[in-house]
């Protein structure tokens, strides 16, 4: 009975098609190079016993208490100091907005900004679960392609010109700089000052997702945007689920003070504040020095991950494969010769025994039929092998 | 910069004039009778610490990973016990679903259902925080008066009916049938069946907010509309902010399977999931009897309280002012004669050393200028009779 009374918004809501597959592969015997799972074996579960058992013996009305919304302030001092640490610096705590992880950030971002029509610019491919968001909003996008160095920024500047001679100024860019997902390409200096020039130049908001912006785990990881940002005109994301632990849904924005007052009327209508006991035990990780213990053991465990997968697809697929050689993150992104669609291919591949998640649900007008996304931060060495050798099995059946 | 580039929907946003008002409040020598916080000496932190201690040795890679965007399989079902100790049964997990507090629950709701210019149902007074949602969704508002037994039901379907002739057929109703905030009225089981008779007849949906319906500590609480619906035609929220912890942010919606399927796609997008550690922390106070244990705790705490406010009132306040005489909840609602604008008299109550909440900001049209409501979770005993003493005085010197 309640189709008819949905509002006219909800037909553009659909499943998100990870979380679709995950759910077929419950249970199953089939390796997952779908998911996007952190290695549960990284988590500093006794850490974290010792915190809360800390929080609750010495702050027990604080921890349990409602607070306010935009998040506790000790906690968003905090965050002003590990923003710092990637470079973030002149901010302070107003500039800093808590969320229930960085996919409630992206999405009252996307609410606040976007009306049906607007023009956005999203990566070809881009995070699967902001283009959710996007979609609901009825947006006009243009798409950039992603190279092995990030978005192409000649292509960028090309389209927003095109768009702008059309009437379709853009209004904001979605960019993920660092170790991006699914690309697992990571934008140069050089390119991250253009892409700022041109945002400058033609007028339009930067949306900057630096998911993994800890997680670079092979040379240095360039400044994120937010860092480079003299206008204000960035806003940045953050989150707790890579560095931490996901089950605690702790995410941040950095923006503007302006920015971040529309963030507090906006969060007290979403869901009053994000919880208030999870944002104390961060603060305590970050102050414990638990974050700072964290982020090397990661990055070697990603790194010898990565390896693996890096050498199994070497070894397993077929010469007219190309991949991405990331240097941080939890995905190798795979382009097939144009022949194969991976969309059809995911059935055959999981009865062999592995799953992925086909490349096209990370571009906006779902093409890109012939990439998938490969994670590698969950599955152990030896599934990560196994599932390639599959893989690369089945793809050798459709050449 | 960002007024420019922000949605058409963020004009509808307003600050939370409760929330404001803490602001002004904190660090100040008032005496708040403005807050809906939980007295916090009812929290059991022991209890908890316990429990997270146990959940962290035990199950530390599950209750720190990523989870279901539904809630935990094995908190839905505790929950689903927990829903038929308000008599709603015939359920199963399928029919639960987890929310970041009851705010999101009626966020996500308001959201999924109401479209700009769509016929809505609320009481006069409501919940300000239902309000400021619908609000947004720009909506055409039909009040219905609340009296001392709850809202009128005669006024409801001559408002319903009236609205139809006028082709503006009501999409759905939200009410807080039990210990209304701010009203303090509970309605007969009578008014209940009819105001369900009503829903099926002019084929309107009802959310049933029950934030209160565990804490009715005089007489029998009367079943949810939930328990009497039989055409699945209510949407029922719940929450562990009055009978655990505000700070864990645990909300619950009893809805069809049909309806849940729909939150679960709007919530991948909102925030993928809640998090994971703070459902099992519920999950086990359901399961070791904390909520059991809790709730007459909590009854018997308000109760006492109440009596120390109304005694308070009836000694204090005007012979020509009228209120509710709670048999549940946090609050009592005050009519004060014609002549008296709480929003004008705020001020020099602070200045005098209390503060409330303006009626006004519970009516959706801003009407009921001559109202307030009355928090006595929080403040002692003796801030109580000592607030109540204060703002008598100050009513007093306005007549």
């Amino acid at each position: 009975m309640f189709e008819r009374y949905l509002s006219k918004d909800t037909e553009m809501l659909r499943s998100s098609e990870i979380r679709d597959l995950l759910k077929l592969t419950e249970g199953k015997k089939v390796i997952s190079l779908a998911g996007g799972l952190p290695d549960p074996s990284t988590f500093p579960a006794e850490e974290i016993e010792k915190i809360t058992s800390d929080i609750l013996k010495n702050y027990p009305e604080r921890a349990l208490q409602y607070s306010t919304t935009s998040g506790i302030v000790d906690f968003r001092k905090e965050l002003v100091n590990l923003s710092a640490r990637r470079g973030i610096t002149g901010i302070n705590e107003n500039n800093i907005f808590v969320t229930v992880g960085s996919q409630e950030a992206l999405f009252m971002i996307f609410n606040l900004l976007v009306d049906p029509g607007d023009t956005v610019i999203v990566e070809m491919p881009t995070y699967l679960a902001a283009l959710n968001i996007l979609r609901a909003r009825k947006p006009n996008f243009i798409g950039v392609k992603v190279t092995e160095k990030g978005p192409d920024i000649d292509e960028l500047e090309r389209k927003v010109k095109e768009n702008i001679s059309n009437g379709k100024k853009p209004k904001l860019m979605y960019v993920i700089p660092t170790a991006q997902n699914p690309a697992g390409t990571t934008m140069s200096l050089e390119d991250r000052k253009r892409l700022l020039e041109i945002a400058e130049k033609y007028d339009f908001l930067v949306v900057e997702d630096d998911a993994y912006g800890f997680l670079v785990f092979e040379g240095e990881s360039p400044p994120p945007l937010k860092a480079l940002d003299k206008s204000g005109r960035v806003i940045y994301t953050g989150t707790f689920s890579k560095i931490l632990a996901p089950g605690l849904r702790l995410g941040w924005i950095v923006a503007s003070e302006e920015f971040t007052h529309e963030l507090e009327l906006y969060k007290q209508n979403v869901d009053l504040h994000t919880p208030t006991f999870t944002q104390m035990i961060a603060m305590e990780a970050i102050r414990r020095g638990v974050i700072d213990r964290q982020i090397p053991k990661i990055k070697e465990t990603y790194r010898k991950k990565r390896d693996v997968m890096l050498s199994a697809i070497e070894k397993y697929f077929p010469k007219t494969a190309k991949w991405s050689r990331p240097v941080g993150g939890m995905f190798v992104f795979t382009w097939l010769p144009e022949k194969i669609d991976t969309v059809k291919m995911l059935n055959e591949a999981m009865k062999r025994g592995v799953a992925y998640v086909p490349g096209s649900s990370f571009y906006y007008d779902y093409s890109g039929r012939n990439t998938m996304r490969l994670n590698f931060s969950y599955p152990s060495p030896e599934e990560l092998e196994q599932g390639i050798k599959i893989l690369g099995q089945t793809i050798s059946s459709y050449l």
